[in-house]
Protein backbone atom coordinates (compact mmCIF):
# COMPACT_ATOMS: atom_id res chain seq x y z
CA UNK A 1 0.00 0.00 0.00
CA UNK A 2 1.03 3.58 -0.53
CA UNK A 3 2.60 5.69 2.20
CA UNK A 4 1.64 9.47 3.11
CA UNK A 5 4.73 11.40 4.73
CA UNK A 6 4.77 15.50 5.74
CA UNK A 7 7.70 16.83 4.35
CA UNK A 8 6.71 20.19 5.49
CA UNK A 9 3.61 21.01 8.18
CA UNK A 10 1.39 23.55 6.99
CA UNK A 11 0.27 26.38 9.65
CA UNK A 12 -2.95 28.89 9.57
CA UNK A 13 -0.29 31.72 10.60
CA UNK A 14 -1.19 35.28 9.37
CA UNK A 15 -0.06 38.29 10.07
CA UNK A 16 -1.85 42.25 9.34
CA UNK A 17 1.49 42.64 7.59
CA UNK A 18 1.74 39.99 5.14
CA UNK A 19 0.89 35.80 4.83
CA UNK A 20 3.73 33.31 6.13
CA UNK A 21 1.89 31.09 4.04
CA UNK A 22 3.72 27.97 4.84
CA UNK A 23 1.57 24.94 2.96
CA UNK A 24 1.96 21.16 4.02
CA UNK A 25 4.14 19.45 1.50
CA UNK A 26 3.66 15.66 1.34
CA UNK A 27 5.35 12.97 0.29
CA UNK A 28 3.69 9.73 -1.33
CA UNK A 29 5.83 6.30 -1.20
CA UNK A 30 4.04 3.27 -3.47
CA UNK A 31 4.47 1.56 -6.81
CA UNK A 32 3.52 1.92 -10.36
CA UNK A 33 1.82 -0.62 -11.79
CA UNK A 34 4.54 -2.01 -13.28
CA UNK A 35 6.20 -2.46 -9.34
CA UNK A 36 8.51 0.35 -9.68
CA UNK A 37 9.43 2.62 -6.52
CA UNK A 38 7.67 6.21 -6.93
CA UNK A 39 7.97 9.29 -5.26
CA UNK A 40 5.45 11.65 -5.34
CA UNK A 41 5.73 15.03 -4.02
CA UNK A 42 2.57 17.14 -3.42
CA UNK A 43 2.70 20.66 -3.48
CA UNK A 44 6.08 22.09 -3.51
CA UNK A 45 5.80 25.71 -0.83
CA UNK A 46 7.24 29.00 -1.85
CA UNK A 47 10.86 30.26 -2.22
CA UNK A 48 11.01 30.89 1.32
CA UNK A 49 10.92 27.16 2.50
CA UNK A 50 13.37 25.95 -0.17
CA UNK A 51 16.29 24.76 2.45
CA UNK A 52 13.96 23.64 4.11
CA UNK A 53 12.57 21.47 1.85
CA UNK A 54 16.42 19.85 0.64
CA UNK A 55 16.40 19.10 3.73
CA UNK A 56 13.27 17.20 4.39
CA UNK A 57 14.07 15.24 1.62
CA UNK A 58 17.50 14.23 2.79
CA UNK A 59 15.64 13.55 6.51
CA UNK A 60 13.86 10.78 4.45
CA UNK A 61 16.53 9.56 2.29
CA UNK A 62 16.02 11.40 -0.88
CA UNK A 63 17.63 14.20 -3.03
CA UNK A 64 15.40 16.06 -5.40
CA UNK A 65 16.68 13.58 -8.17
CA UNK A 66 14.72 10.82 -6.53
CA UNK A 67 11.34 12.65 -6.94
CA UNK A 68 9.68 11.32 -10.25
CA UNK A 69 6.28 13.23 -9.71
CA UNK A 70 5.30 16.32 -8.63
CA UNK A 71 1.12 17.13 -8.14
CA UNK A 72 -0.09 20.43 -7.29
CA UNK A 73 -3.30 20.62 -5.60
CA UNK A 74 -3.67 24.37 -7.44
CA UNK A 75 -1.50 27.31 -9.08
CA UNK A 76 -1.21 29.82 -5.98
CA UNK A 77 2.08 31.29 -5.23
CA UNK A 78 2.80 29.19 -2.07
CA UNK A 79 2.00 25.62 -3.56
CA UNK A 80 3.65 25.88 -6.84
CA UNK A 81 7.16 27.60 -6.17
CA UNK A 82 10.04 25.69 -5.44
CA UNK A 83 9.03 22.92 -8.80
CA UNK A 84 12.04 23.49 -10.53
CA UNK A 85 13.80 21.83 -7.83
CA UNK A 86 12.53 19.01 -10.03
CA UNK A 87 13.46 19.01 -13.23
CA UNK A 88 13.57 15.12 -13.58
CA UNK A 89 9.76 15.00 -12.74
CA UNK A 90 6.33 15.42 -14.40
CA UNK A 91 4.02 17.98 -13.15
CA UNK A 92 0.13 16.83 -12.93
CA UNK A 93 -1.84 19.93 -12.39
CA UNK A 94 -5.78 20.19 -13.32
CA UNK A 95 -5.96 21.06 -17.11
CA UNK A 96 -8.21 24.29 -16.07
CA UNK A 97 -5.67 25.33 -13.54
CA UNK A 98 -3.11 25.14 -15.86
CA UNK A 99 -4.79 27.68 -18.19
CA UNK A 100 -6.04 29.98 -15.81
CA UNK A 101 -2.32 30.18 -14.57
CA UNK A 102 -1.54 31.77 -18.29
CA UNK A 103 -4.06 34.61 -17.27
CA UNK A 104 -5.56 35.10 -13.98
CA UNK A 105 -7.73 37.36 -12.83
CA UNK A 106 -6.43 41.01 -11.75
CA UNK A 107 -7.91 40.76 -8.41
CA UNK A 108 -6.42 37.53 -7.82
CA UNK A 109 -3.38 38.11 -5.89
CA UNK A 110 -2.38 34.63 -5.10
CA UNK A 111 -1.80 34.16 -8.65
CA UNK A 112 0.89 36.71 -10.17
CA UNK A 113 0.54 37.22 -13.79
CA UNK A 114 4.05 35.17 -14.42
CA UNK A 115 2.73 31.99 -13.00
CA UNK A 116 2.10 30.03 -16.39
CA UNK A 117 6.16 30.81 -16.73
CA UNK A 118 6.73 29.42 -13.71
CA UNK A 119 4.32 26.19 -14.08
CA UNK A 120 6.11 25.00 -17.70
CA UNK A 121 9.68 24.88 -16.93
CA UNK A 122 8.64 21.04 -15.88
CA UNK A 123 7.65 18.74 -18.30
CA UNK A 124 3.24 18.54 -17.68
CA UNK A 125 0.92 15.91 -17.48
CA UNK A 126 -2.66 17.64 -17.68
CA UNK A 127 -5.16 15.89 -14.85
CA UNK A 128 -8.60 15.46 -14.57
CA UNK A 129 -10.93 13.70 -11.61
CA UNK A 130 -10.40 10.00 -10.91
CA UNK A 131 -6.97 10.13 -12.77
CA UNK A 132 -4.99 7.51 -10.99
CA UNK A 133 -1.15 8.40 -10.28
CA UNK A 134 -0.39 4.79 -9.25
CA UNK A 135 -2.24 1.98 -8.00
CA UNK A 136 -3.85 3.61 -4.73
CA UNK A 137 -3.37 6.84 -5.26
CA UNK A 138 -5.88 9.10 -7.45
CA UNK A 139 -6.62 12.70 -8.28
CA UNK A 140 -9.77 14.11 -6.82
CA UNK A 141 -11.62 17.33 -8.50
CA UNK A 142 -12.11 19.99 -5.42
CA UNK A 143 -13.22 23.05 -7.68
CA UNK A 144 -13.88 26.53 -6.22
CA UNK A 145 -11.21 27.83 -4.13
CA UNK A 146 -9.25 27.76 -7.86
CA UNK A 147 -10.61 26.71 -11.16
CA UNK A 148 -9.01 23.56 -11.22
CA UNK A 149 -8.11 22.72 -7.30
CA UNK A 150 -7.79 19.00 -7.08
CA UNK A 151 -6.85 16.78 -3.87
CA UNK A 152 -4.92 13.57 -3.88
CA UNK A 153 -6.45 10.47 -2.08
CA UNK A 154 -4.50 7.47 -0.62
CA UNK A 155 -5.69 4.28 0.14
CA UNK A 156 -2.83 3.53 2.92
CA UNK A 157 -3.03 0.48 5.83
CA UNK A 158 -4.63 3.01 7.95
CA UNK A 159 -6.99 4.00 5.75
CA UNK A 160 -8.07 6.51 3.21
CA UNK A 161 -5.87 9.18 3.12
CA UNK A 162 -7.05 12.49 1.34
CA UNK A 163 -4.67 15.63 0.53
CA UNK A 164 -6.69 18.50 -0.01
CA UNK A 165 -4.75 21.51 -1.06
CA UNK A 166 -6.55 24.85 -0.05
CA UNK A 167 -9.71 23.39 -1.07
CA UNK A 168 -9.94 22.54 2.58
CA UNK A 169 -7.29 25.28 4.38
CA UNK A 170 -7.57 24.59 7.90
CA UNK A 171 -9.57 21.54 9.95
CA UNK A 172 -12.15 24.48 11.09
CA UNK A 173 -13.33 24.28 7.72
CA UNK A 174 -14.72 20.59 7.94
CA UNK A 175 -17.22 21.89 10.43
CA UNK A 176 -18.05 25.28 8.95
CA UNK A 177 -18.21 24.05 5.52
CA UNK A 178 -17.85 27.60 4.11
CA UNK A 179 -13.91 27.78 2.52
CA UNK A 180 -12.89 31.55 4.01
CA UNK A 181 -10.93 32.44 0.65
CA UNK A 182 -12.73 31.83 -2.76
CA UNK A 183 -11.25 32.76 -6.13
CA UNK A 184 -13.35 31.07 -8.00
CA UNK A 185 -16.83 29.55 -7.21
CA UNK A 186 -18.04 29.89 -3.81
CA UNK A 187 -21.17 26.52 -4.45
CA UNK A 188 -18.30 24.21 -5.97
CA UNK A 189 -16.11 25.47 -2.72
CA UNK A 190 -19.17 24.18 -0.48
CA UNK A 191 -19.43 20.94 -2.40
CA UNK A 192 -15.33 20.31 -2.63
CA UNK A 193 -15.24 20.72 1.35
CA UNK A 194 -18.34 17.96 1.44
CA UNK A 195 -16.63 15.38 -1.41
CA UNK A 196 -13.75 15.21 1.04
CA UNK A 197 -15.30 15.17 4.43
CA UNK A 198 -17.71 12.44 2.86
CA UNK A 199 -14.60 9.88 1.67
CA UNK A 200 -11.77 10.86 4.20
CA UNK A 201 -10.03 8.43 6.99
CA UNK A 202 -7.46 11.09 7.64
CA UNK A 203 -7.55 14.88 6.01
CA UNK A 204 -4.01 16.20 5.15
CA UNK A 205 -5.14 20.28 4.75
CA UNK A 206 -3.64 22.97 2.78
CA UNK A 207 -2.40 24.74 5.73
CA UNK A 208 -2.64 23.04 9.16
CA UNK A 209 -2.29 19.49 10.37
CA UNK A 210 -3.78 16.50 9.47
CA UNK A 211 -7.01 15.45 11.52
CA UNK A 212 -9.82 13.35 11.77
CA UNK A 213 -13.48 14.78 11.89
CA UNK A 214 -14.96 12.16 15.16
CA UNK A 215 -18.43 10.72 14.83
CA UNK A 216 -19.47 13.62 17.07
CA UNK A 217 -17.95 16.09 14.46
CA UNK A 218 -15.27 17.15 16.42
CA UNK A 219 -11.45 17.68 15.36
CA UNK A 220 -8.82 15.05 16.44
CA UNK A 221 -5.39 16.31 14.63
CA UNK A 222 -2.79 13.63 14.38
CA UNK A 223 -0.04 15.44 14.46
CA UNK A 224 1.37 17.65 17.29
CA UNK A 225 2.18 21.34 16.89
CA UNK A 226 5.61 22.03 16.12
CA UNK A 227 7.42 25.92 15.65
CA UNK A 228 10.43 27.65 16.53
CA UNK A 229 10.23 31.67 15.96
CA UNK A 230 13.25 33.56 16.01
CA UNK A 231 13.69 37.38 15.68
CA UNK A 232 10.34 37.85 17.72
CA UNK A 233 9.75 38.13 21.34
CA UNK A 234 6.32 37.16 22.46
CA UNK A 235 6.39 40.23 25.13
CA UNK A 236 7.71 42.94 22.12
CA UNK A 237 6.28 46.37 22.67
CA UNK A 238 3.97 46.65 19.86
CA UNK A 239 3.22 42.64 19.05
CA UNK A 240 -0.46 41.89 19.58
CA UNK A 241 -1.55 37.94 19.12
CA UNK A 242 -5.43 38.42 17.98
CA UNK A 243 -8.04 35.80 16.97
CA UNK A 244 -8.92 35.08 13.40
CA UNK A 245 -12.26 35.57 13.96
CA UNK A 246 -11.74 38.93 14.50
CA UNK A 247 -10.42 39.53 11.11
CA UNK A 248 -13.73 39.06 9.39
CA UNK A 249 -15.05 36.09 7.62
CA UNK A 250 -14.58 34.89 4.38
CA UNK A 251 -13.24 36.50 1.35
CA UNK A 252 -14.66 36.07 -2.11
CA UNK A 253 -12.85 37.76 -4.63
CA UNK A 254 -13.99 40.60 -7.04
CA UNK A 255 -15.34 39.77 -9.73
CA UNK A 256 -15.28 36.16 -9.38
CA UNK A 257 -18.76 36.03 -11.90
CA UNK A 258 -17.50 36.85 -15.05
CA UNK A 259 -14.43 34.77 -14.86
CA UNK A 260 -15.82 31.41 -16.38
CA UNK A 261 -16.44 33.62 -19.65
CA UNK A 262 -13.55 35.54 -19.29
CA UNK A 263 -11.50 32.39 -19.56
CA UNK A 264 -13.37 31.14 -22.36
CA UNK A 265 -12.84 33.90 -24.46
CA UNK A 266 -9.56 33.71 -24.05
CA UNK A 267 -8.67 30.22 -24.93
CA UNK A 268 -6.64 31.14 -27.78
CA UNK A 269 -4.43 33.60 -26.37
CA UNK A 270 -3.86 31.09 -23.45
CA UNK A 271 -2.76 27.89 -25.61
CA UNK A 272 -0.60 30.68 -27.58
CA UNK A 273 1.34 31.83 -24.39
CA UNK A 274 2.06 27.86 -23.47
CA UNK A 275 3.24 27.34 -26.78
CA UNK A 276 5.69 30.23 -26.10
CA UNK A 277 7.33 29.47 -22.75
CA UNK A 278 11.05 28.84 -23.33
CA UNK A 279 11.97 25.83 -20.74
CA UNK A 280 14.99 27.55 -18.80
CA UNK A 281 15.14 24.08 -16.18
CA UNK A 282 17.64 21.43 -17.19
CA UNK A 283 15.87 19.19 -19.33
CA UNK A 284 14.60 15.61 -18.01
CA UNK A 285 17.16 12.66 -18.86
CA UNK A 286 15.70 10.24 -21.69
CA UNK B 1 13.50 67.90 -1.81
CA UNK B 2 12.90 64.09 -2.26
CA UNK B 3 11.17 62.03 0.20
CA UNK B 4 10.81 58.69 1.92
CA UNK B 5 8.05 56.70 3.15
CA UNK B 6 7.53 53.02 4.37
CA UNK B 7 4.98 51.14 2.49
CA UNK B 8 5.71 48.30 3.92
CA UNK B 9 7.94 47.43 6.68
CA UNK B 10 10.49 45.01 7.11
CA UNK B 11 10.68 42.03 9.47
CA UNK B 12 13.75 40.44 10.83
CA UNK B 13 11.27 37.24 11.46
CA UNK B 14 12.27 34.26 11.04
CA UNK B 15 11.32 30.32 11.56
CA UNK B 16 12.45 26.86 11.72
CA UNK B 17 9.96 25.83 9.01
CA UNK B 18 10.42 28.51 7.02
CA UNK B 19 11.48 32.30 6.09
CA UNK B 20 8.47 34.77 6.21
CA UNK B 21 10.33 37.22 4.68
CA UNK B 22 9.14 40.71 5.07
CA UNK B 23 11.53 43.00 3.71
CA UNK B 24 10.86 46.98 3.44
CA UNK B 25 9.28 48.46 0.22
CA UNK B 26 10.05 52.03 0.26
CA UNK B 27 8.13 55.22 -1.62
CA UNK B 28 10.17 57.81 -2.86
CA UNK B 29 8.44 60.92 -3.90
CA UNK B 30 10.22 63.60 -5.86
CA UNK B 31 10.94 65.17 -9.32
CA UNK B 32 12.30 64.60 -12.55
CA UNK B 33 15.21 67.72 -13.82
CA UNK B 34 12.00 68.67 -16.12
CA UNK B 35 9.98 69.58 -13.08
CA UNK B 36 7.56 66.14 -13.95
CA UNK B 37 6.65 64.41 -10.02
CA UNK B 38 8.40 60.75 -10.42
CA UNK B 39 6.58 57.82 -7.77
CA UNK B 40 9.47 55.68 -7.61
CA UNK B 41 9.23 51.96 -5.48
CA UNK B 42 12.03 50.34 -4.27
CA UNK B 43 11.81 46.65 -3.87
CA UNK B 44 8.23 44.71 -4.52
CA UNK B 45 8.23 42.09 -1.89
CA UNK B 46 6.97 38.39 -2.51
CA UNK B 47 3.55 37.44 -3.36
CA UNK B 48 2.30 37.41 0.59
CA UNK B 49 2.48 40.90 0.96
CA UNK B 50 0.25 41.71 -2.42
CA UNK B 51 -2.50 42.55 -1.09
CA UNK B 52 -0.85 44.75 1.70
CA UNK B 53 0.85 46.66 -1.01
CA UNK B 54 -2.52 47.62 -2.84
CA UNK B 55 -3.42 49.14 0.53
CA UNK B 56 -0.25 50.35 1.34
CA UNK B 57 0.00 52.41 -2.08
CA UNK B 58 -3.86 53.90 -1.32
CA UNK B 59 -3.26 55.47 1.71
CA UNK B 60 -0.74 57.24 0.35
CA UNK B 61 -3.29 58.41 -2.38
CA UNK B 62 -1.46 56.17 -5.55
CA UNK B 63 -2.35 53.10 -7.34
CA UNK B 64 -0.20 50.79 -9.18
CA UNK B 65 -0.50 52.80 -12.65
CA UNK B 66 1.07 55.86 -10.81
CA UNK B 67 4.19 54.08 -10.25
CA UNK B 68 6.56 55.60 -12.96
CA UNK B 69 9.57 53.84 -11.73
CA UNK B 70 10.41 50.41 -9.55
CA UNK B 71 14.44 49.97 -8.30
CA UNK B 72 15.02 46.47 -7.13
CA UNK B 73 17.63 46.55 -4.59
CA UNK B 74 18.78 42.46 -5.39
CA UNK B 75 16.80 39.86 -7.28
CA UNK B 76 16.07 37.78 -4.05
CA UNK B 77 12.52 36.01 -4.37
CA UNK B 78 11.26 38.08 -1.55
CA UNK B 79 12.47 41.52 -3.35
CA UNK B 80 11.09 40.82 -6.33
CA UNK B 81 7.97 39.30 -7.08
CA UNK B 82 5.10 41.91 -7.25
CA UNK B 83 7.09 43.58 -10.57
CA UNK B 84 4.09 42.77 -12.66
CA UNK B 85 1.51 45.12 -10.28
CA UNK B 86 3.32 48.03 -12.05
CA UNK B 87 3.31 47.11 -16.16
CA UNK B 88 3.66 51.36 -16.67
CA UNK B 89 7.10 51.07 -14.91
CA UNK B 90 10.45 50.99 -15.67
CA UNK B 91 12.42 48.46 -13.59
CA UNK B 92 15.56 49.94 -12.36
CA UNK B 93 18.37 46.79 -12.03
CA UNK B 94 22.13 46.76 -11.70
CA UNK B 95 23.52 44.88 -14.94
CA UNK B 96 25.88 42.33 -13.28
CA UNK B 97 22.08 41.24 -11.21
CA UNK B 98 19.91 41.70 -14.12
CA UNK B 99 22.34 38.67 -15.42
CA UNK B 100 23.01 36.62 -12.43
CA UNK B 101 18.78 36.26 -12.53
CA UNK B 102 19.14 34.10 -15.80
CA UNK B 103 21.83 31.56 -14.41
CA UNK B 104 21.37 31.61 -10.49
CA UNK B 105 23.84 29.28 -8.64
CA UNK B 106 21.88 26.12 -8.11
CA UNK B 107 22.87 26.62 -4.01
CA UNK B 108 21.53 29.70 -4.39
CA UNK B 109 17.58 28.83 -2.65
CA UNK B 110 16.96 32.72 -2.92
CA UNK B 111 16.59 32.61 -6.44
CA UNK B 112 14.81 30.31 -8.29
CA UNK B 113 16.07 29.10 -11.74
CA UNK B 114 12.64 30.90 -12.90
CA UNK B 115 13.58 34.73 -11.92
CA UNK B 116 14.74 36.21 -15.30
CA UNK B 117 11.48 35.08 -16.77
CA UNK B 118 9.93 37.02 -14.04
CA UNK B 119 12.02 40.38 -13.82
CA UNK B 120 11.69 40.52 -18.11
CA UNK B 121 8.01 41.15 -17.29
CA UNK B 122 8.41 44.90 -16.85
CA UNK B 123 10.92 47.25 -19.31
CA UNK B 124 14.34 47.31 -17.93
CA UNK B 125 16.68 50.11 -17.66
CA UNK B 126 20.28 48.34 -16.37
CA UNK B 127 22.22 51.06 -13.84
CA UNK B 128 25.47 50.68 -12.50
CA UNK B 129 27.02 52.75 -9.10
CA UNK B 130 25.81 56.57 -8.97
CA UNK B 131 23.26 56.16 -11.76
CA UNK B 132 20.75 59.62 -11.21
CA UNK B 133 17.19 57.92 -11.26
CA UNK B 134 15.92 62.29 -10.06
CA UNK B 135 17.63 64.29 -9.11
CA UNK B 136 18.72 63.74 -5.04
CA UNK B 137 18.11 60.13 -5.71
CA UNK B 138 20.99 58.13 -6.93
CA UNK B 139 22.22 54.27 -7.16
CA UNK B 140 24.46 52.88 -4.27
CA UNK B 141 26.23 49.87 -5.48
CA UNK B 142 26.98 47.58 -2.62
CA UNK B 143 27.78 44.03 -3.79
CA UNK B 144 28.52 41.30 -2.20
CA UNK B 145 25.24 40.00 -0.70
CA UNK B 146 24.31 39.14 -4.09
CA UNK B 147 26.73 40.33 -7.15
CA UNK B 148 24.24 43.23 -8.41
CA UNK B 149 23.18 44.87 -5.07
CA UNK B 150 22.36 48.03 -5.17
CA UNK B 151 21.12 50.68 -2.15
CA UNK B 152 19.22 53.71 -3.22
CA UNK B 153 20.84 57.15 -1.67
CA UNK B 154 17.95 60.33 -0.96
CA UNK B 155 19.14 63.38 -0.10
CA UNK B 156 15.84 64.38 1.68
CA UNK B 157 15.29 68.00 3.97
CA UNK B 158 16.12 65.45 7.27
CA UNK B 159 19.62 64.67 5.55
CA UNK B 160 20.74 61.48 3.74
CA UNK B 161 18.72 58.41 3.72
CA UNK B 162 19.99 55.05 2.33
CA UNK B 163 17.79 51.99 1.32
CA UNK B 164 20.10 49.27 1.51
CA UNK B 165 18.25 46.18 0.45
CA UNK B 166 19.79 43.07 1.95
CA UNK B 167 23.47 44.72 1.75
CA UNK B 168 22.69 45.20 5.20
CA UNK B 169 19.27 43.27 6.63
CA UNK B 170 19.42 44.32 9.97
CA UNK B 171 20.23 47.00 12.08
CA UNK B 172 22.68 45.14 14.16
CA UNK B 173 25.40 44.52 11.04
CA UNK B 174 25.40 48.10 11.38
CA UNK B 175 27.87 47.48 14.41
CA UNK B 176 29.03 43.39 13.55
CA UNK B 177 30.21 44.80 9.93
CA UNK B 178 29.42 40.92 8.83
CA UNK B 179 26.82 40.48 6.04
CA UNK B 180 24.97 37.63 8.26
CA UNK B 181 23.38 35.64 4.82
CA UNK B 182 26.22 36.16 1.77
CA UNK B 183 25.41 34.25 -2.03
CA UNK B 184 28.19 36.16 -3.86
CA UNK B 185 31.18 37.27 -2.32
CA UNK B 186 32.22 38.27 1.75
CA UNK B 187 34.73 41.00 1.11
CA UNK B 188 32.48 42.71 -0.63
CA UNK B 189 29.78 42.26 1.23
CA UNK B 190 31.87 43.72 4.22
CA UNK B 191 33.07 47.46 2.20
CA UNK B 192 29.02 47.43 1.52
CA UNK B 193 28.32 47.56 4.97
CA UNK B 194 30.82 50.23 5.52
CA UNK B 195 30.16 52.21 2.41
CA UNK B 196 26.47 52.96 3.79
CA UNK B 197 27.32 53.46 7.51
CA UNK B 198 29.70 56.18 5.97
CA UNK B 199 27.27 57.63 4.27
CA UNK B 200 23.77 57.66 5.98
CA UNK B 201 22.04 59.59 8.26
CA UNK B 202 19.53 57.46 8.10
CA UNK B 203 19.55 53.49 7.50
CA UNK B 204 16.82 51.87 5.70
CA UNK B 205 17.54 47.88 5.91
CA UNK B 206 16.28 45.09 3.93
CA UNK B 207 14.81 43.79 6.99
CA UNK B 208 14.22 45.69 10.01
CA UNK B 209 12.98 49.50 11.17
CA UNK B 210 15.00 52.62 9.60
CA UNK B 211 17.83 53.99 12.75
CA UNK B 212 20.29 56.29 12.83
CA UNK B 213 24.06 55.20 14.29
CA UNK B 214 24.71 57.46 17.13
CA UNK B 215 27.93 58.61 17.66
CA UNK B 216 28.46 55.89 19.89
CA UNK B 217 27.84 53.71 17.75
CA UNK B 218 24.27 52.63 19.28
CA UNK B 219 21.27 51.81 17.54
CA UNK B 220 18.24 54.60 17.47
CA UNK B 221 15.37 52.99 15.12
CA UNK B 222 13.61 56.24 14.02
CA UNK B 223 10.35 53.99 13.97
CA UNK B 224 8.32 52.05 16.18
CA UNK B 225 7.43 48.49 15.80
CA UNK B 226 4.30 47.06 15.14
CA UNK B 227 2.92 43.67 14.04
CA UNK B 228 -0.29 41.99 14.53
CA UNK B 229 -0.47 37.74 14.43
CA UNK B 230 -3.29 35.67 13.71
CA UNK B 231 -3.72 32.14 14.20
CA UNK B 232 -0.77 31.69 17.02
CA UNK B 233 -1.36 31.70 20.53
CA UNK B 234 2.16 32.66 22.46
CA UNK B 235 1.38 29.89 24.93
CA UNK B 236 0.60 27.30 22.11
CA UNK B 237 2.07 23.76 23.27
CA UNK B 238 5.41 23.64 20.83
CA UNK B 239 5.79 26.60 20.02
CA UNK B 240 9.21 28.01 21.32
CA UNK B 241 10.50 32.03 20.59
CA UNK B 242 14.66 31.84 20.30
CA UNK B 243 16.75 34.08 20.46
CA UNK B 244 18.10 34.47 16.77
CA UNK B 245 22.10 34.23 18.07
CA UNK B 246 21.16 30.84 19.33
CA UNK B 247 20.82 29.88 15.67
CA UNK B 248 24.20 30.00 14.53
CA UNK B 249 25.91 33.09 12.76
CA UNK B 250 26.44 33.47 9.23
CA UNK B 251 25.61 31.37 5.83
CA UNK B 252 27.85 31.61 2.99
CA UNK B 253 26.78 29.60 0.05
CA UNK B 254 28.89 26.78 -0.67
CA UNK B 255 30.34 26.77 -4.39
CA UNK B 256 30.98 31.16 -3.94
CA UNK B 257 34.50 31.03 -5.59
CA UNK B 258 33.46 29.88 -8.55
CA UNK B 259 30.86 31.99 -9.51
CA UNK B 260 32.38 34.93 -11.06
CA UNK B 261 34.29 32.63 -13.94
CA UNK B 262 31.10 30.59 -14.59
CA UNK B 263 29.10 33.63 -15.13
CA UNK B 264 31.81 35.05 -17.71
CA UNK B 265 31.54 31.58 -19.64
CA UNK B 266 27.84 31.46 -19.73
CA UNK B 267 27.41 35.04 -20.59
CA UNK B 268 26.20 34.11 -24.15
CA UNK B 269 23.57 31.74 -22.73
CA UNK B 270 22.61 34.19 -20.75
CA UNK B 271 22.27 36.97 -23.69
CA UNK B 272 20.13 33.98 -25.40
CA UNK B 273 17.83 33.61 -22.00
CA UNK B 274 17.10 37.03 -22.14
CA UNK B 275 16.54 37.34 -25.66
CA UNK B 276 13.77 34.38 -25.68
CA UNK B 277 11.37 35.59 -22.34
CA UNK B 278 7.41 36.37 -23.68
CA UNK B 279 6.52 39.54 -22.04
CA UNK B 280 3.30 38.83 -20.83
CA UNK B 281 2.22 41.61 -18.71
CA UNK B 282 0.26 44.16 -20.37
CA UNK B 283 2.52 46.88 -22.44
CA UNK B 284 2.91 50.48 -20.79
CA UNK B 285 0.81 52.64 -22.87
CA UNK B 286 2.63 54.50 -25.02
Amino acid sequence: MPTVDILLPGYAIDTDQGYPAFCGVFLIRGRAGTGERRNILVDAAHVGRRPFLWEALASHGLAAPDIDTVVLTHAHWDHVQNIDLFPHATLLIHAAERRYAHTPHANDWATPSWTGLLLEQLPIREVRDGHEVIPGVHILALPGHSPGSVGVVVETDAGRSVITGDALHFAQVARTRRNPLVFWDVEQAVRSIDRVVDLADVIYPGHDRPFRLTSRREIEYVEPFCLTVTGLRPDARGLTFADRSEQGTEWIMPGIGGQPALYEKNAQEIARRISRVPRIAPPAPA
